[in-house]
Protein backbone atom coordinates (compact mmCIF):
# COMPACT_ATOMS: atom_id res chain seq x y z
CA UNK A 1 0.00 0.00 0.00
CA UNK A 2 2.49 2.43 -0.96
CA UNK A 3 0.02 4.82 -2.86
CA UNK A 4 -2.26 7.24 -1.36
CA UNK A 5 -5.22 7.26 -3.26
CA UNK A 6 -6.73 10.08 -5.36
CA UNK A 7 -10.77 10.30 -5.32
CA UNK A 8 -11.93 11.70 -8.41
CA UNK A 9 -15.57 13.89 -7.18
CA UNK A 10 -17.04 15.41 -9.72
CA UNK A 11 -14.54 18.26 -11.01
CA UNK A 12 -12.07 18.02 -8.53
CA UNK A 13 -9.47 15.46 -6.55
CA UNK A 14 -9.96 13.97 -2.99
CA UNK A 15 -6.44 12.75 -1.30
CA UNK A 16 -6.49 12.29 2.49
CA UNK A 17 -3.20 11.71 3.85
CA UNK A 18 -3.33 9.30 6.82
CA UNK A 19 -0.32 7.66 6.80
CA UNK A 20 3.16 9.16 7.45
CA UNK A 21 4.41 10.71 4.89
CA UNK A 22 8.06 9.63 4.14
CA UNK A 23 10.48 11.16 0.99
CA UNK A 24 9.03 8.46 -1.58
CA UNK A 25 5.87 8.32 -0.67
CA UNK A 26 5.33 12.02 -0.87
CA UNK A 27 7.26 12.14 -4.42
CA UNK A 28 5.04 9.28 -5.74
CA UNK A 29 1.90 11.55 -4.29
CA UNK A 30 3.11 14.56 -6.17
CA UNK A 31 3.72 12.47 -9.35
CA UNK A 32 0.37 10.54 -9.25
CA UNK A 33 -1.31 13.95 -8.25
CA UNK A 34 -0.11 15.73 -11.64
CA UNK A 35 -0.31 12.69 -13.85
CA UNK A 36 -4.50 12.64 -12.90
CA UNK A 37 -4.96 16.21 -13.34
CA UNK A 38 -3.56 15.95 -16.44
CA UNK A 39 -5.59 13.20 -17.38
CA UNK A 40 -9.04 14.19 -15.62
CA UNK A 41 -8.56 18.24 -15.90
CA UNK A 42 -9.79 18.33 -12.71
CA UNK A 43 -10.65 22.32 -11.65
CA UNK A 44 -8.97 21.36 -7.37
CA UNK A 45 -7.53 19.70 -5.68
CA UNK A 46 -8.74 18.66 -1.83
CA UNK A 47 -6.16 17.68 0.70
CA UNK A 48 -7.71 16.41 3.97
CA UNK A 49 -5.48 16.11 6.80
CA UNK A 50 -7.77 15.49 9.73
CA UNK A 51 -5.41 12.09 10.50
CA UNK A 52 -2.47 14.16 10.79
CA UNK A 53 -1.40 14.64 14.36
CA UNK A 54 1.62 16.25 13.48
CA UNK A 55 2.42 18.60 10.67
CA UNK A 56 6.03 19.02 10.46
CA UNK A 57 7.92 21.34 8.27
CA UNK A 58 8.33 18.09 5.79
CA UNK A 59 4.41 17.33 5.43
CA UNK A 60 4.32 21.61 5.02
CA UNK A 61 6.82 21.67 2.59
CA UNK A 62 5.06 18.72 0.96
CA UNK A 63 1.91 20.29 1.22
CA UNK A 64 3.03 23.55 -0.55
CA UNK A 65 4.62 22.19 -3.56
CA UNK A 66 1.53 20.25 -4.07
CA UNK A 67 -0.23 23.15 -4.35
CA UNK A 68 2.22 25.18 -6.78
CA UNK A 69 2.31 22.17 -9.05
CA UNK A 70 -1.30 22.16 -9.06
CA UNK A 71 -1.75 25.99 -9.69
CA UNK A 72 0.69 25.67 -12.87
CA UNK A 73 -1.80 22.67 -13.97
CA UNK A 74 -4.64 25.39 -13.62
CA UNK A 75 -6.13 24.12 -10.31
CA UNK A 76 -6.48 25.12 -6.77
CA UNK A 77 -5.58 23.57 -3.70
CA UNK A 78 -7.63 23.46 -0.54
CA UNK A 79 -6.66 21.81 2.69
CA UNK A 80 -9.20 20.89 4.57
CA UNK A 81 -9.58 19.18 8.31
CA UNK A 82 -6.87 20.97 9.80
CA UNK A 83 -6.74 19.94 13.72
CA UNK A 84 -6.42 23.37 16.02
CA UNK A 85 -3.13 21.73 17.32
CA UNK A 86 -1.48 21.21 13.87
CA UNK A 87 -2.45 24.88 13.01
CA UNK A 88 -0.58 26.13 16.16
CA UNK A 89 2.35 23.92 15.11
CA UNK A 90 2.47 25.08 11.19
CA UNK A 91 2.19 28.89 12.49
CA UNK A 92 4.82 28.06 15.64
CA UNK A 93 7.08 26.63 12.50
CA UNK A 94 6.99 29.76 10.73
CA UNK A 95 4.84 28.25 7.90
CA UNK A 96 1.71 30.11 7.08
CA UNK A 97 1.11 28.05 4.05
CA UNK A 98 1.04 31.31 1.97
CA UNK A 99 -0.70 30.63 -1.47
CA UNK A 100 -2.88 27.66 -0.17
CA UNK A 101 -6.43 28.03 0.93
CA UNK A 102 -7.98 26.37 3.76
CA UNK A 103 -11.57 25.00 4.71
CA UNK A 104 -12.49 23.30 8.16
CA UNK A 105 -13.86 20.04 6.08
CA UNK A 106 -14.44 18.70 2.90
CA UNK A 107 -18.46 20.40 2.36
CA UNK A 108 -16.81 23.86 2.76
CA UNK A 109 -13.46 23.01 0.73
CA UNK A 110 -15.48 22.07 -1.99
CA UNK A 111 -17.24 25.20 -1.58
CA UNK A 112 -14.29 27.48 -1.85
CA UNK A 113 -13.19 25.42 -5.02
CA UNK A 114 -16.68 26.11 -7.07
CA UNK A 115 -16.70 29.38 -6.09
CA UNK A 116 -13.31 30.33 -7.23
CA UNK A 117 -14.17 27.92 -10.40
CA UNK A 118 -17.23 29.87 -11.14
CA UNK A 119 -15.14 33.17 -11.37
CA UNK A 120 -17.50 34.63 -8.67
CA UNK A 121 -15.98 38.28 -7.98
CA UNK A 122 -16.58 37.61 -4.12
CA UNK A 123 -14.34 34.75 -3.80
CA UNK A 124 -11.62 35.05 -1.47
CA UNK B 1 -2.70 8.06 13.58
CA UNK B 2 -4.67 5.14 14.67
CA UNK B 3 -8.20 6.80 13.37
CA UNK B 4 -9.34 6.30 9.70
CA UNK B 5 -10.69 9.66 9.08
CA UNK B 6 -14.62 9.54 8.17
CA UNK B 7 -15.10 12.78 5.61
CA UNK B 8 -18.59 14.26 5.13
CA UNK B 9 -19.53 14.94 1.86
CA UNK B 10 -23.55 16.06 1.66
CA UNK B 11 -25.28 13.87 3.01
CA UNK B 12 -23.03 11.25 2.58
CA UNK B 13 -19.64 9.58 4.57
CA UNK B 14 -16.54 8.67 2.84
CA UNK B 15 -13.79 6.30 4.20
CA UNK B 16 -10.85 5.86 2.06
CA UNK B 17 -9.02 2.91 3.65
CA UNK B 18 -5.46 2.90 3.09
CA UNK B 19 -4.01 0.94 6.13
CA UNK B 20 -3.95 -2.27 7.10
CA UNK B 21 -7.06 -3.10 8.57
CA UNK B 22 -6.31 -4.90 12.45
CA UNK B 23 -8.77 -5.90 14.84
CA UNK B 24 -8.63 -2.65 17.04
CA UNK B 25 -9.00 0.05 13.63
CA UNK B 26 -11.62 -2.17 12.57
CA UNK B 27 -13.34 -1.92 15.84
CA UNK B 28 -12.82 1.73 16.11
CA UNK B 29 -13.77 2.28 12.81
CA UNK B 30 -17.02 0.46 13.51
CA UNK B 31 -17.29 2.62 16.63
CA UNK B 32 -16.54 6.17 14.80
CA UNK B 33 -18.60 5.50 11.51
CA UNK B 34 -21.97 4.51 13.68
CA UNK B 35 -21.21 7.75 16.05
CA UNK B 36 -21.10 9.83 13.57
CA UNK B 37 -23.75 8.77 11.42
CA UNK B 38 -26.20 8.89 14.75
CA UNK B 39 -24.66 12.11 15.01
CA UNK B 40 -24.39 13.50 11.25
CA UNK B 41 -28.03 11.96 9.84
CA UNK B 42 -25.89 10.80 6.94
CA UNK B 43 -28.27 8.56 4.85
CA UNK B 44 -24.98 6.40 3.30
CA UNK B 45 -21.41 5.43 3.08
CA UNK B 46 -19.24 5.11 0.47
CA UNK B 47 -15.58 3.11 1.51
CA UNK B 48 -12.96 3.58 -1.39
CA UNK B 49 -10.56 0.46 -1.49
CA UNK B 50 -9.02 1.57 -4.01
CA UNK B 51 -5.79 1.31 -1.97
CA UNK B 52 -6.19 -2.31 -1.04
CA UNK B 53 -4.19 -4.87 -2.83
CA UNK B 54 -5.41 -7.82 -1.19
CA UNK B 55 -8.93 -8.25 1.02
CA UNK B 56 -8.36 -11.05 3.01
CA UNK B 57 -11.61 -12.67 4.88
CA UNK B 58 -11.08 -10.09 7.80
CA UNK B 59 -11.23 -7.28 5.96
CA UNK B 60 -14.14 -8.59 3.76
CA UNK B 61 -16.08 -9.12 7.55
CA UNK B 62 -15.75 -6.22 8.29
CA UNK B 63 -17.10 -4.29 5.38
CA UNK B 64 -20.05 -6.57 5.52
CA UNK B 65 -20.70 -5.60 9.39
CA UNK B 66 -20.29 -1.99 8.38
CA UNK B 67 -22.92 -2.29 6.07
CA UNK B 68 -25.06 -3.82 8.52
CA UNK B 69 -24.39 -1.59 10.87
CA UNK B 70 -25.06 0.83 8.78
CA UNK B 71 -28.35 -0.43 7.25
CA UNK B 72 -30.06 -0.82 11.05
CA UNK B 73 -29.26 3.23 11.37
CA UNK B 74 -31.00 3.52 7.83
CA UNK B 75 -27.69 4.48 5.62
CA UNK B 76 -26.53 2.47 2.64
CA UNK B 77 -23.46 1.54 2.16
CA UNK B 78 -21.48 1.09 -1.41
CA UNK B 79 -18.09 0.06 -1.67
CA UNK B 80 -15.87 1.93 -4.47
CA UNK B 81 -12.88 1.47 -6.12
CA UNK B 82 -12.12 -2.04 -5.97
CA UNK B 83 -9.29 -3.66 -7.93
CA UNK B 84 -10.01 -6.25 -10.78
CA UNK B 85 -7.77 -8.37 -8.73
CA UNK B 86 -9.54 -7.89 -5.44
CA UNK B 87 -12.78 -8.86 -7.22
CA UNK B 88 -11.11 -12.35 -8.26
CA UNK B 89 -10.15 -12.83 -4.71
CA UNK B 90 -12.90 -12.09 -2.85
CA UNK B 91 -14.83 -14.53 -4.92
CA UNK B 92 -12.80 -17.24 -4.94
CA UNK B 93 -12.61 -16.42 -0.73
CA UNK B 94 -16.60 -17.40 -1.28
CA UNK B 95 -17.29 -13.60 -0.09
CA UNK B 96 -19.65 -12.51 -2.67
CA UNK B 97 -20.38 -9.68 -0.49
CA UNK B 98 -24.37 -9.87 -0.51
CA UNK B 99 -25.96 -7.00 1.00
CA UNK B 100 -23.36 -4.52 0.05
CA UNK B 101 -23.76 -2.28 -3.30
CA UNK B 102 -20.31 -1.47 -5.38
CA UNK B 103 -19.41 1.04 -7.56
CA UNK B 104 -15.96 1.54 -9.88
CA UNK B 105 -15.47 4.65 -8.28
CA UNK B 106 -16.94 7.67 -5.83
CA UNK B 107 -18.75 9.64 -8.81
CA UNK B 108 -20.74 6.44 -9.51
CA UNK B 109 -21.04 5.41 -5.84
CA UNK B 110 -22.46 8.84 -4.79
CA UNK B 111 -24.88 8.02 -8.22
CA UNK B 112 -25.80 4.67 -6.57
CA UNK B 113 -26.28 6.39 -3.07
CA UNK B 114 -28.73 9.47 -4.53
CA UNK B 115 -31.02 7.12 -6.38
CA UNK B 116 -31.56 4.99 -3.64
CA UNK B 117 -32.12 7.97 -1.36
CA UNK B 118 -34.52 9.27 -4.12
CA UNK B 119 -36.29 6.32 -3.73
CA UNK B 120 -36.40 6.04 -7.36
CA UNK B 121 -37.99 2.70 -8.70
CA UNK B 122 -35.24 1.92 -10.98
CA UNK B 123 -32.69 1.97 -8.21
CA UNK B 124 -31.12 -1.18 -8.57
Amino acid sequence: MERIPILKLQNYLLVTIQVELHDQLAITLQDDLTQTLSRTHARGVLIDISALEIVDSFIGRTLAHIASMARVMDANTVIVGMRPAVAITLIELGMSLTGIRTALNVDKGMELLRRADGSDPESS
